[in-house]
């Protein structure tokens, strides 16, 4: 089995220099970025600044950026500027719409580099851009895991016609220190610490969901950009912390009716600091029992084979959260619109690749 | 969360030793059980000796064991002996047929123990033990992996009505060195050994197939015990090596249709010596291309709701192979008829958990 070929030497330009933007949500100083700097400076950030826009935002010297603050999101979409959620770092995703690249790193400004079990720092950007350009194996599970890795394969009876695997849409990295718990779990193990180093990439199997989270995540625009919608949190509405998650679902049902590939492990970050757990339940309650409703809901999505784009796929989606979660709050009404929304401002800002194109 | 308790520390009686019979499938003296005795001394053997009969096998001293040969399997199943494969390892489901336990471990006499990183040996029947006693999560995927680990939890937007888990049925062990790779891959990659140790438990998603290998595999027998069939190899049969195979994809679906759980990951075994691969490829070659027709027909398999018991949903299985499988080649129509002699000779040894009690 040929392999694709994948390598950086840290002599070489970095992978993807000029097809990437790291984009971070952030209400504070960037310090952080020091030390990412030896993996970073290469890249070009975006950065969505939340919060009050009067606040001037310090970047370390010598990155590449553009920043945008509320009155920049309100100038560049105008009335479309609803889409995008408002003191919750669910306005990153303002950011994957910005951006001209074909690729997009995300990452936020509480996680830092993590060391491998050699003590090694881990390039969490290098990974990922591994895990993006290698194929996916969706079909049918593997049980050594990646088998596109020096050193793996596909296992005895793994079928041969599905050995090419399909394109990458999403690498979902993990966590080391702080785990990304729930309120309610945070409470009840408030000193627990993931430690654990598991040295695996896998595709996540079609039809299978899962949650997604948008502390140290990665993904191909032009494959599923416009499904990278973190939705309607924060000011003025009745849920936080479910941006990733609503992201998560909706680019998994649309990956999987498209023939996409979305991989989970490696890399690790550290995460530094837990949030409030009482702060972070106020956020999440309704998120808890209305999410025992939207599981069914995306595990039974169907898409027509008519949804040749991920543009209608995302607007099929929105109707049929319209049809089928607005009885369960009108949240998810105005969601559905929001969706709508959401496809037009991309479309305006991106129409080479609009949906009508 | 409360977790169920699960530990074992060294002074205490071993987990499950009354509950629990160790198959061995072999054609030679049991040397290797040397190196397992500190840990499968305690335990129950069943050996099913494969080829000459008149052949005396030899047992390190103090192991408690029985030992049955082709004439013991033909004297005890009579002609439904059929069902059971002789001059291939797929004789062992004998022995899964023959257990009155609820547990079983199965191990092939080229696996030593290993070491994990630390270098300390590896107890694998130990940990297969832990991953059967603990629930499984096939409904919804878990990013950090065996959630009921120590240390690690459900993470934010695990639905919470999934977290009690299913009952787990088949814990599915990997390998250090040599891996479980199919001929071609063996005759591409002579020299690839597997030396990295992935610290993971995980739950094979519903709706998913896997590539079972029968290496190194624990199953709770009471749970799916009856369809732990592995077909019709070897003497007089056109393939082998796909009888792990054909096993994992029939307990897969009937797991998914019964909301049983599979897991896969730990404990690794040290698979001390590849097989000739130009043996393997004559035995192979079949299975390589009817493979690609089996797959599709697991993949859409669908039970109906009135088979509520493992032997009712293995009866409909034989059937439907019969009726898809059967044009593929008339190999399918055997293995359908042995599928159904293999349930009636099960009933009969076990007639307390028989197809019609």
């Amino acid at each position: 089995m040929a392999k694709p070929s994948v390598s950086a030497s840290p002599s070489s330009t970095p992978l993807l220099k000029d097809e990437l933007d790291i984009v971070i949500p952030t209400i504070r100083n960037l310090d952080f970025l020091e030390m990412w700097r030896p993996f970073f400076q290469p890249y070009h950030l975006i950065i969505v600044q939340d919060g009050d826009p009067s606040k001037v935002i310090k970047v370390p010297e010598g990155f590449a950026y553009e920043l945008y603050n509320r009155n920049d999101i309100n100038k560049i979409l105008g009335p479309k500027a609803s889409c995008i959620s408002f003191k919750d770092s669910a306005c990153r995703c303002f950011g994957y719409m910005v951006s001209k690249k074909k690729y997009i790193y995300t990452i936020d400004d509480d996680c830092f580099v993590a060391k491998d079990p050699t003590g090694k720092e881990i390039n969490a950007l290098e990974q990922h851009i591994k895990n993006l350009l290698c194929p996916s194996t969706p079909f049918f599970f593997n049980t050594l895991y990646d088998p596109y890795r020096d050193g793996a394969d596909f296992v005895r009876g793994y079928p041969f016609s599905l050995r090419e695997g399909v394109p990458t849409a999403v690498s979902h990295g993990l966590w080391l220190n702080i785990p990304d718990y729930d309120a309610p779990t945070q409470l009840v193990k408030p000193l627990e610490r993931n430690t654990r180093y598991v040295d695996a990439v896998m595709t996540i199997p079609k039809g299978t969901l899962f949650p997604m989270c948008g502390m140290n995540l990665a993904f191909d625009r032009e494959l599923i950009g416009p499904a990278m919608y973190f939705g309607l949190m924060g000011d003025g509405q009745p849920i936080g912390r479910y941006d990733d998650m609503w992201a998560g679902w909706c680019i998994k049902v649309i990956c999987d009716h498209l023939g996409l590939g979305v991989k989970t492990g490696l890399p690790y970050i550290w995460h530094s600091k837990a949030s409030n757990p009482f702060v972070n339940l106020k956020k999440e309650y309704k998120g808890i029992y209305w999410q025992e409703e939207l599981i069914p809901f995306f595990q039974s999505v169907a898409l027509p084979k008519e949804c040749t784009s991920v543009q209608k796929c995302y607007l099929e989606l929105s109707k049929q959260v319209k049809a089928k979660l607005g009885k369960v709050d009108d949240y998810f009404n105005k969601l559905a619109d929001a969706m709508i929304t959401w496809i037009e401002a991309w479309d305006e800002l991106n129409p080479s690749t609009a949906t009508a194109a």
